[in-house]
């Protein structure tokens, strides 16, 4: 039998899949989970997309240009200029979900062996990315007593080796929730520009942002047009997470060539997804109005609940929908398991992301999970009561 | 100014790709153009599909399973069993497309530098998908003389290094539209069972076989379960190309272990592609007879007027919708440059697909082109017409 590749044996199994089994097992026990493990919004898709997309004439469903159907990309640099950022429908390829466009700027900026920095705890996918690239991630911490702010600068710089090629920022901040303000991306960019490093920025979550805080694209940063990688999706954005659509941006030619040429390698982005995104693009705000209040709801009533409960904390998220939660545990890995294995509040229990998934050394996460707001008020009131009580019996409990 | 990566710098753009501005500046000028060049059909999708995604209930666009819907795949196990196939839904992983499933296989299955052997001419793609994953393609030759029939095993044994890994085999194949026996693929088999190597079959044409020819599979091959990895997509069968639909398919559980991780990363195939998958399944038998017969006809008024033209010819192509012409010219880069620059018969030219990008060494496709039959017998009369005034005031015409 002939032996699978290297890569594929230490492609990471995501924290929160090893523990699907064990939720499996809970749901046919019949109890029921509440998931603030994973970010999938119960907030309804704008039906205006949808039935522009149920609308459409559609005989034949051809391959659509390798960058995205011009029209679609059109509309994008309208959303982008709305939203204050200058780009036209040159500088977008349309991808298959953000994640190929994280493939896309790992694979066509950085050689085999070349390192990203990133602020840890990150976003897990990042390092399948980086590993099917051959690329490696270095880390600078952030820490939860101050909100996961950006790292000092100087972290950063003394992070810098002669193989250094890209710094990465995900702005809001899965799995955070912190909003990076224009000044820390400002420096950020200076020492982009100081030592000729791109500067990915994954902004996925760029309408989340709360209590009037304001979103600042790296793409805004003076100078820096030729170091930018912007990866974008419309996932979140429109509650539309399996529609697979986003998109990489760019104001460097090489790389947008380059990146073309693994677009046309893998043909075209989904048809009826760009005829969804394209629609979508005309939301009206009052969609986005409402689901901000919504999600600055849940996230009070989460915060509040959380940090009532004895031995927890969380920061105020202030942007995106997770927060980061610290718990008297021994192991957060163990303590997810057991809420889904033995035990249960009223017939109810909680799933969520143990935090060892986000950090380099998942020692550092340990005593951390990643929880979100994505579920209803409701919801999210009877999870934290469920994580309340749990916390009560948890044998591994540490204070 | 960053520099991008080696790989970003040599991924191929394809010969089709460099000849579009020529294209789009010839249609500028109000020629008409018969796109021989792309397999992109002119049939229409099956409507029950369409109208399926078109009456599908999607109030929130989820992210579905990364494996792809249960749903869908126990429909695809279905379909492959009555294409006699046997496989469960576990045996399959629902991908971005048959190229994510190429990508999938090439990653989780060969380590960096490790060698594939393929026939050639083939499909350009595999050459991205090839250099992303850091891999080798070793070719065998096939010719044009006997239709491109599966060269002497001896030759695949002689190309057999400590570095190979895996044989890959297109069937039908494009570019040549052979249709690759059972005892072919036996033969291939053996070889692979004898040196430990993984099958790759791109078997996207599986539909398109024609005289009455059977479609062997590679999953068929007895024994070699552990080995064999199949690669299929909706976008031929159901002519939906934009949908970005395909799914791999092996026997072999660490293979598709890998191949889940990698699935899991970027998260999920797309959820209205997958809707529409699922519906086409059950697109009546008819529908595959009529079109069937309709490219049966295109392929013979194809094949007659290209072999009527003096000094060219192609082969009865027995599978997909492709076939390799030979013609009597220098260069066929330059040929189809000049066909969409300078000639032009009756205010329309013909556009092809330069053979040089078929082939490891370009030299061995500078006389031959791909054509495809996608279009109307109409279309392909006038195109083959086109292409005979062409060649008879074409300045590099050899004999």
């Amino acid at each position: 039998m002939p032996q699978i590749s290297h890569k594929g044996k230490i492609l990471p199994a995501s924290a929160i899949r090893k523990l699907v089994p064990f939720a499996d097992a809970a749901k046919e026990r019949g109890i029921k989970i509440y998931h603030l493990n994973i970010g999938q919004p119960d907030i309804l898709t704008p039906k205006g997309a949808i039935d522009a997309l149920k609308h459409a004439n559609m005989p034949i469903v051809e391959y659509t240009n390798s960058a995205g159907n011009l029209s679609y990309r059109k509309k994008l640099a309208e959303y982008y200029q709305k939203n204050k950022i200058n780009v036209t429908e040159n500088d977008i390829i349309v991808t298959n979900g953000g994640s190929e466009a994280l493939q896309f700027a790992f694979s066509v900026c950085l050689n085999e062996g070349e390192e990203i920095i990133i602020p840890e705890p990150y976003y897990t996918n990042y390092n399948s990315f980086a590993i099917q690239s051959n690329v490696v991630i270095k880390t600078i911490p952030s820490y939860i007593e101050n909100g996961f702010a950006l790292p000092p600068i100087e972290d950063f710089e003394k992070a810098i080796t002669p193989k250094t090629k890209a710094i990465m920022v995900c702005n809001p901040n899965n799995p955070t929730g912190y909003l990076y303000s224009e000044q820390e991306l400002e420096v950020l960019g200076k020492l982009a520009k100081k030592y000729d490093l791109y500067l990915f920025a994954d902004e996925v979550y760029r309408e989340f942002c709360y209590d009037g805080a304001k979103h600042n694209s790296v793409m805004n940063l003076k100078g820096l047009e030729e170091n930018v990688v912007l990866v974008d999706s419309v996932s979140k954005r429109y509650s539309a997470c399996g529609a697979r659509v986003g998109c990489i941006v760019s104001k460097n030619k090489e790389v947008m060539g380059a990146a073309m040429r693994m677009a046309q390698a893998r043909l075209c982005p989904p048809y009826f997804g760009q005829i969804f995104g394209e629609a979508a693009i005309d939301t009206p705000e009052s969609y986005f109005t409402e689901v901000s209040a919504e999600y600055t709801k849940r996230r009070g009533v989460l915060v509040e609940a959380i940090n009532a409960i004895p031995g927890c904390f969380c920061p105020m998220p202030k942007g995106a929908f997770y927060t980061m939660i610290q718990m008297p545990i021994d192991d957060s890995d163990k303590f997810c398991k057991w809420l889904l294995e033995e035990f249960s509040y009223n017939g109810a229990t909680v799933m969520l992301a143990p935090a060892t998934g986000f950090y380099s050394n998942p020692e550092k996460g340990r005593t951390q999970a990643r929880i979100t707001y994505c579920l209803c008020v409701e919801d999210i009131k009877a999870a934290a009561k469920c994580l309340e009580e749990a916390l009560k019996v948890y044998p591994g409990r540490t204070n």
